[in-house]
């Protein structure tokens, strides 16, 4: 039996996993990222965590397949990232970096990608080679998983469709700078501010005036049948299910995962994204499957690790 | 030196060419391509060609690589087509069906697709790997490689990107059962709708009313200096535009080429794309570069080339 790591590193932890060839997870621990100093130590805390790890398992060097590593940042093929916005590095040559600190193979790649690696492995995406997965969080992230590989394209930018734009007339700016990102509309902080605005035009009666209205309360009153909020829910499954519709045209996947906080909402949700999808799909992509995502912060461990087992 | 076949199948001719590996053309002809009795000669006698011009040249098979193929139709991974708009095609496995006729190894692929790999190669992509072809001709089609690869999707239907919805208070519908395409304002039809919805909105004046209206015609206005052209453009632009800052979200390629009749406009044509596609890219997919397709009916058998040698 061989093994390998999985590493998904964040702002304020780093999550590792070691893995069995066959996807079993052996053990999963956690190191604090220490960012200081533009995130020197990062790497080497790593290093010295995985060689701790195979010392106290007995594990050999030529045990090991490999280090997958997701990384919070664009991320090129050759495993260079040229900045982040959470760990302090600038340019840094990541795969060679780490396979230098520990005589172990490293692939990398962007977090939000690995984690849709993960989904396609062993989550929602299971069985299937192309796929995309959406992440509703307070932003929305990505991953495109193309014949079983991450598009991670020219710059590592590949999958970053939170910013596809779905509303050309929007007036309020996006984080990115841009005008009528997915993002505005479909993370959680998206559907709070679609809640809002409806619950200022409408008088209609709804539960959502009795407390915070943010998705969660959104999806609860729609579990409730509220209609207000099923309103909201549509509005935002509208322009989710219509971004969805041009990006199946372009890529043409068998399935769509949809995970981030949002997605804890649950089966209900899926039909609002469903309906809309399939009023604008090419033919050739009516069919798409819908799924859940099912390995919640696991995804980035396993992803990661199913970068380096093929 | 080794050789292969390049193949490209059209609805009414088969062009073919005979490659050395390093892409030199040593040869190129057509066949008629006999669609009836649900097109079941067309195989064939591209095998017969094939072998006939191996005679000519006296090279035997251990000299071949292989034969790419493109098709005019989804096609899957594997070769497997369901259905053709022209060539009389039902459910055929087209890449078992060429190997069982030749004993040679075959590649296919989507023809437009195909014709995206000919451009990376030897044409207006050359020297990138991760690259979007847009084809604007009477439709608009598309390719998209990632990573020196077509990406071909699960349905063989990858790159489809005419019918990436760009306006969704669109009252026409497209060709396809859906409103507001890509296709339906960037395509040379497109083009020629755009102009006379134009031409009865205004009463200004324009060469354009002196004679035929179509996608050439308003390009040779634009090259004139004529105001009226000129708006004409900037919609197709913007609409052509936006598209692809949507594509590069998810995609990240390193370089656009645009070919198609449209693309004949030439040079002139990249400015009115260029200026709405830097308006709404995402930051990472800013820089992307913007180039013409250069190898005209020929981009098909080179890329079918290219498929079989890698």
């Amino acid at each position: 039996m061989k093994y390998c790591f999985g590493v998904d590193i964040g702002g304020t932890s780093v999550k590792i996993g070691l893995f069995c060839e066959d996807g079993r997870v052996i053990d999963k621990w956690e190191i604090k990222t220490r960012t200081e100093k533009e995130g020197v130590n990062i790497l080497p805390d790593i290093a010295a965590s995985l060689k701790k790890k195979m010392e106290e398992k007995k594990m050999q060097k030529e045990e090991i397949v490999g280090i997958g590593m997701g990384v919070p940042a664009p991320i090129t093929e050759e495993g260079i990232v040229n900045g982040t916005a959470n760990l302090g590095w600038g340019y840094k040559n990541v795969k060679e970096e780490m396979e230098q600190l520990t005589g172990i193979y490293t692939a990398t790649g962007n977090d939000a990608n690995v984690a849709a690696l993960g989904e396609m492995w062993l989550g929602g995406g299971r069985g299937h080679k192309n796929m995309i997965m959406v992440t509703l969080g307070t932003g929305v992230g990505g991953g495109i998983i193309i014949n079983g590989k991450i598009l991670t394209g020219e710059h590592g930018a590949g999958g970053e469709i939170g910013h596809l734009c779905v509303n050309y007339d929007e007036k309020e700016q996006c984080g990115c700078g841009s005008f009528g990102c997915l993002e505005q509309y479909a993370s959680a902080t998206g559907i709070t501010r679609l809640a809002k605005k409806k619950l200022a035009e409408t008088s209609e009666k709804t539960i959502l005036r009795n407390g915070p209205v943010n998705a969660k309360t959104v999806f609860d009153a729609v579990k409730e049948g509220d209609a207000v909020a099923k309103d909201i829910a549509a509005e935002f499954g509208r322009y989710l299910g219509y971004a969805l519709a041009n990006l199946a045209v372009a890529t043409d996947p068998a399935v769509f995962v949809i995970g981030g906080g949002v997605s804890k909402a649950g089966k209900v949700l899926l039909p609002f994204v469903e309906k809309p999808y399939k009023e604008r799909a090419f033919f050739a992509n009516a069919n798409t499957e819908f799924a859940l995502a099912e390995l919640g912060n696991d995804a980035g461990i396993c992803g990661a690790a199913k970068l380096v087992l093929g």
